[in-house]
């Protein structure tokens, strides 16, 4: 009996180019996930994180469609993110149906969908994007549909907004698109990994035990009053996106990391300019900025570029972009300043390296006494990655019965 | 033989509109300190907080003009910001003389300067400002000068920026003006104390121990990169001042409140968004955001207005605004969230007054166990005042020989 199944793995990606959901403010449309501006990320490498799914259509599968994600069901709800990825899948695979009718109908068969991340949720990383991203390639290889990355990026876009941009390696661009039906809001590959692939990325993640819970009383406004957005929106980010599209064409990092951070802080000025004020950094975060800030500063005094260059998201992580040379002293200092809670794993073997702050580097910028341990929780080095992977039918996820495998 | 002698004593003043000094932006012009937008500060009562000067002019005083702050001798630096008001100073006196060549020419004479601050320099109170002004309103005493507040007002802003809107009590707004000579750049009084004598202020001075010192090696350039702040100053700013304006004059504490609160969101905002970014709050400055804005949503919830409104200047800091019928529930819920290590002196006892927070508050917008002790140092309760005083000589700060007494 053919068994209707493929599995898919797919990467994280981070914004270097921050958009403003419209969840937020200027309410372009919540429902399909349209942004205020064009956004721009960069892949991380599958080596260190990735989401895995396997997907399987089977006319006898009972209970109709069923998730579940690192091993626990999740239900997917009516009129939710993932059942209108799994209508948009089945919509194109019909039209494959309907074109060919020997093939089998597969988009009128349950599904059975189970989806790993290799790394902790509790991590803060932007589990949702792989994930809907690694759901989407599984299905559409299932499905064996036609369309383009790009065109598959369309539905991702509907399931998880960033999620988008990890249908592609390298870096991607989201175009913001100005189609009300959203058609034209997808993702391009602005260059492939191997175009620069001594990019990497440290990822702090960072402690958010001071934090209060929102108040989510239900009846909270959350008006979109930042006039400053509004200025973002049609000045700085459409300029910044092709600035920093041609840094990237360039491979010039001094700009790329110039314009990464200038976006970060405007996106977080932004937030700070709403009603009611929205804060993702916190002290942690202000001093890994203050650390990026002060190497940068030193070098560009002895005569050398930019080291590094820091981008927040929505949340207190840091993820810090450097190339490969400058990672040893990337590496050494925040691990130096930010003694963290789970030990660094250390994939290419940073700690043992000969890494020398530039001269003038002026430690003070560091509270006395440095950072309690676990201010920093933990590190991931990594560095950019490839696109969607298709696994092997060994990598299945699903037992024979169709259940999630226990993972050890 | 004529004792030559004015003693005068000047408030605090806190902005609800911020101006942005041209010493870290778009240089209008450093020297005379011209900002690029008009302020807005309500004057604090001099029951709890002022500055006295006391300046005495004599033809045999050697050594030239002296100054002492708290007792300490203070170097007058050539070209310097006291130096520069003394100058001006003299320069109307001498257009009194001039005129009545009867008036003993004290222009000509040495300046004795004894000024003292009732609150610690700790405090992270804008002394200079307070400080300034007194030595402004006793010097111009002292010369008998017959210059208004307002036009006094152009000195006290060369010696330090905000300094002039402590010439008057009240609700004072510093016109940015657009003479390049500054001559048009000063204050005036918007209302009195006597129009809206229930405004009422908590001070919660934040501890900012986590903070590492700025990096100072003379080569870094703040670059004035803040596309927002363009925006800000243009547009958002003068806006604000018209609706601040009548707020004030119709007695709007909900309008005062908002627009207080978004324009210090707006400031700091901005602040984020330079090059590099400057950061003024830290997590207890955000915690006390938090608060605020959760007392005030659970108050807009149960039908009634806005509780309270915040603000933060160059510091972590936060002022809280409130009308008096509601500053027992403003104080108490600081206090038990905020346990400080200096003892609240609660001037206007507060603190066993009832005060029960609005229904629906959330608690949980303080994180699990509240705020260590210190993290707010101490709160200072105070509430509009009025203008500089002209005290008596009972009063005055030097001893019959010139020096300064010694203080208790």
């Amino acid at each position: 009996m053919a068994r209707y199944e493929a599995t898919a793995s797919a990467p994280v990606n981070i914004a270097c180019i921050n958009f403003t959901s419209s969840r937020y403010w200027g309410k372009r449309d919540t429902a399909l996930i349209l942004p205020t501006n064009s956004s721009l990320s960069v892949t991380l490498s599958q080596d260190h994180l990735r989401s895995t799914t396997t997907s399987r259509a089977d006319a006898s599968f009972e209970q109709g469609d069923r998730l579940w994600l690192n091993g626990n069901e999740e239900e997917i709800k009516a009129g939710g993110r993932t059942e209108t990825c799994l209508a948009a899948l089945r919509k194109w695979r019909k039209e494959v149906e309907d074109k060919d009718t020997s093939v089998p109908r597969l988009s009128e068969w349950p599904l059975r969908i189970a989806s790993y991340n290799n790394f902790p949720t509790a991590a803060g990383l932007a589990s949702s994007a792989s994930g809907l991203a690694a759901l989407v390639a599984s299905v559409s290889q299932l499905y064996q549909l036609p369309q383009s990355a790009s065109e598959l990026s369309l539905i991702a876009r509907q399931g998880s907004g960033s999620a988008c941009r990890s249908l592609f390696g390298g870096f991607v661009a989201w175009q913001m698109g100005s189609a009300s039906d959203g058609s034209d809001s997808l993702a391009v590959q602005v260059a492939p990994k191997e175009h620069w692939p001594d990019m990497h990325a440290l990822i702090c993640v960072v402690s958010d035990a001071k934090k209060g819970t929102s108040s989510t009383s239900g009846m909270q406004k959350t008006v979109a009053t930042s006039t400053l957005l509004q200025h973002r929106i049609k000045h700085v980010v459409p300029e910044r996106m092709e600035e920093i599209e041609r840094a990237i064409a360039a491979k010039d990092f001094d700009s790329f990391a110039r314009i990464t951070m200038r976006d970060s802080n405007s996106f977080h000025a932004v937030c700070l300019d709403t009603e009611p004020p929205i804060f993702y950094l916190n002290d942690v975060s202000r001093a890994i900025i203050a650390v990026v800030e002060e190497l940068n500063r030193a070098s560009v005094v002895q005569g050398r570029g930019l080291v590094a260059a820091y981008t927040f998201d929505a949340g207190p992580n840091a993820v810090l972009y450097a190339l490969e040379e400058n990672m040893p002293v990337v590496v050494n200092t925040i691990n130096e300043f930010f003694p963290q809670t789970l030990e660094f794993p250390d994939p290419f073997h940073m700690l043992n390296k000969t890494a020398t702050r530039p001269e003038g580097f002026n430690d003070a910028v560091v509270r006395q006494g440095g950072w309690e341990k676990g201010a920093v929780s933990r590190l991931i080095h990594t560095r950019v990655g490839d696109g969607p992977r298709k696994l092997s039918d060994e990598e299945s996820l699903l037992t024979e019965a169709g259940v999630p495998k226990t993972l050890a």
